[in-house]
């Protein structure tokens, strides 16, 4: 029955565990090759509106985008064709961002200055993850992922009082400075505000009156206290959700099964049976 | 008895349930369109203060937020007459906050451009907290309320003393730098100085002489550590606040059910059962 | 015996209680008007400095200042008369600031401009410390110390690894960009380099080539992670120096005298008795 | 046979001592005279870029330099005559920062400036943690260390997020503000968006178009939540790395005297003794 499998058949099996699966040296290889690519292909774009450079080698760079383009077209076309069920890929996080990637160059054929949204492609380097399955590392991933998920409610809310602070703060300076000090409209000076309090501070608008100033110096103290409440939230998350004394630093008693002891501990703490 | 109740009381009651309630369909639209309101009446104000679009849409502009007005004055009227004790709403942070959202807009007939104080309607954006009434979002704002509460006193001990260091800093840097340099009084310079300390950096002024900058960097590393005095304030908090007992580390009583006892915990704490 | 007390001694003793208790209303209020002095004093040293002041209200300016330090003066005299050991006074932290805080004006006799380091008065503010004694503020105040003491040694070895990267890096940004792009030299670049890595970012130097642009990019990226270390050293420091969990929300068994129970426990969780 | 020993032997026994010991007097003073030296050529070679001070001093510096590069020499070749296994210290990370300190005066003869690249000197204040041997010291340093190691896994995958982050952000204000506000490429663009997510905020390209100025806002805000990413990861690193057990929670065994039970250990986790 084996036998009896069409050479397309073959080259379809052959295919999926080269495009999906990361564990023979083929697969790893292919991902490898792709990553390269990818990287290759966003740096080519960046490169492109770089003037010196672009006007060198245009040409070299239009061939190189087309033909990383097509190579991943190719790619698109056989992940769709070598998995069971195309439309969860299609669908998939990662199987429209493949799709979004590629569109830019064919668009770029009826409406010229699109090959620039290639760069999107760039989201296509999160495949990294996907690639690197190694358990500390999927464990670091999943503990960042969960720390943040878990601080979104307070952040979302903390978010929402900055943007009103921000409204009120941004009035008030539009009132005392005025438009001739660069506070041109209430939006103006709101994006000024969060310049401020995000401690960003370009210096494209800043207060030049004595009121201004000191408004603006209540701001920039408010602003500490401000910028400190995220990273509280983030850092409790992170300490509650991780193990305070690792599994590897602990000994286990082989008498009276009570745990946590010291790495270096002798004797059991619950029995002082001998560890 | 019931029957008796005359049309008015009837639309009281039924006002009141809609205005203060939120678990009935038409309360809840009502808030929704209330919050929507505000929001539309604040970015109204805020673009009435962009030069172009105020010029091509100043009459509409005009129009909407006598509207808005108008219908946030009936709302504000039929809350003090709905409400049991007007008094307590009256004078309640939510009651101030809604009055001065109108006030601005009738006190522009005799005061020009007092119509841009309006702004304060943001202060209305935080109505949402009312609105949104889930046990989940109540207990993120309480953790974050609570914490904030918890770092006060240490938190004002510690601008106290930035102030100061700021007062002393400016001081020096004016007598460094001196007024050909930007620095051109004491409090200027003190304003650099928490432009600096806050790291937010402007760059409308700094130091141009080398031991002013030699002062400055002194000034920004010692900046680094102060950063760091606020987020650990709230850090600690937060952390301090939420239960640090995970639950592979409880015990659940097989009697009642009663959770988050400590590992070691022989009874339950809730019924006395063996655990 | 105690009627055969001279009127200076009697007066001696009254100022000693009004200077230095507060516990009495007089002495309490006398603090309270050092502490405004003080703040008046501050005030006016540095508005002398701003020219539009200065000039309006020179005479005035001089007259405050004076009578202020003459006041400052017999307090100062006063301390060491009503003191046991006036020495300990005179040489303590206080007794010195007391001194430099009079001196710049009558040294202004001699040597014109040194009236403006009465800025100094600045520090008697830290007085505002011994003034509250509430027994909560001065637990903040403790645990803050504490705290930053503790972190001291890791502060250190952090800023000592900054220094030397500030070094390093500001001498490869020199070679990079060179004298025509600011960076003048290697001083100049190492306070850029530190400008740049504490957040700052003031912009009055900022690197112009492609490479100088990657490296900066490379040191920012750089100074978020760097950033993140005092703050971490200080958050663990607080978090650890707190009570995880405050007396007041445990209970303690009567029976077998176990404590770390929950507030809401209703049996203890070692011998199972009714809490 | 002690006596046997030739001259030669004699001295690199003594050269040994002082160069590598840190117990003698000799051995402490030699380590104090070479940190000094570091510190005194690092600040030669940056106060040569100084234009002023190299014209003024620039063959007193020369001499300096030259002195203190052969001292290093000697002392680069004692190091390695004293040793009884040179390779293990010319191939150590010490002995490779040695070689390079002295390299770049010696290649001024052939290659004009590379005097400059005696910068990399500051590497060898490094050698401070040698010298000072401190317990606690080493401790904290550990500490510092240890935690650091451990966030290293997360830091690196935060990093590759923000790193397309910056691809994706930079090219939208590319697009969106254009050449003539400033964005002249994507690298440039993706340098500015470093800029504003690591809240250094230069000022030397700023959004100008409204679009642009809304989108940096919420880039600004955004990174508002990833600056707090780094420095939980670390603060719980820190707090976890350190023992969390205060001393009034902890058992000390009358037995061997070992501390740092815990408080309901029942046996001594070193000798087994009842607690």
């Amino acid at each position: 029955m084996q036998n009896n499998k069409s050479t397309y058949q073959k080259f379809i099996e052959k295919a999926h565990v080269i495009i999906y699966g990361t564990n023979t040296i083929a697969g790893r290889l292919f991902d490898l090759i792709l990553l390269g690519l990818i990287l290759l292909s966003v740096l080519l774009v960046m490169l492109e509106t770089v003037k010196d450079f672009n006007q060198k080698y245009h040409s070299f760079i239009i061939v190189c985008e087309w033909i990383i383009t097509i190579f991943f077209t190719i790619e698109y076309i056989l992940r769709i064709l070598t998995i069971k069920r195309p439309k969860n890929y299609i669908f998939s996080f990662y199987g429209l961002i493949d799709l979004i990637s590629i569109l830019p160059m064919y668009l770029s054929f009826f409406i010229s200055g699109t090959s620039i949204f290639a760069v999107i492609r760039a989201l296509r380097l999160l495949r990294l993850f996907k690639i690197l399955n190694h358990p500390q590392f999927n464990n670091h991933s999943k503990h960042l992922k969960e720390s943040l998920i878990a601080s979104k409610g307070k952040i979302v809310i903390f978010i929402y009082f900055v943007m009103i602070s921000t409204i009120i703060i941004g009035s008030v300076m539009y009132v005392v400075e005025g438009e001739e000090n660069g506070f041109t409209s209430i939006p103006t000076s709101i994006y000024w505000a969060i310049v401020t309090l995000t401690t960003v501070g370009y210096g494209d608008i800043s207060p030049v009156t004595p009121l201004g100033q000191f408004i603006a110096s209540f701001v920039m103290i408010m602003g500490y206290g401000i910028i400190a409440v995220p990273t509280g939230i983030i850092s409790a998350e992170f300490a509650k959700n991780r193990p305070i004394i690792k599994e590897s630093e602990t000994k286990v008693c082989s008498n009276c099964g009570s745990h946590e002891h010291y790495i270096n501990a002798k004797f059991c703490q619950d029995c002082g049976h001998a560890l």
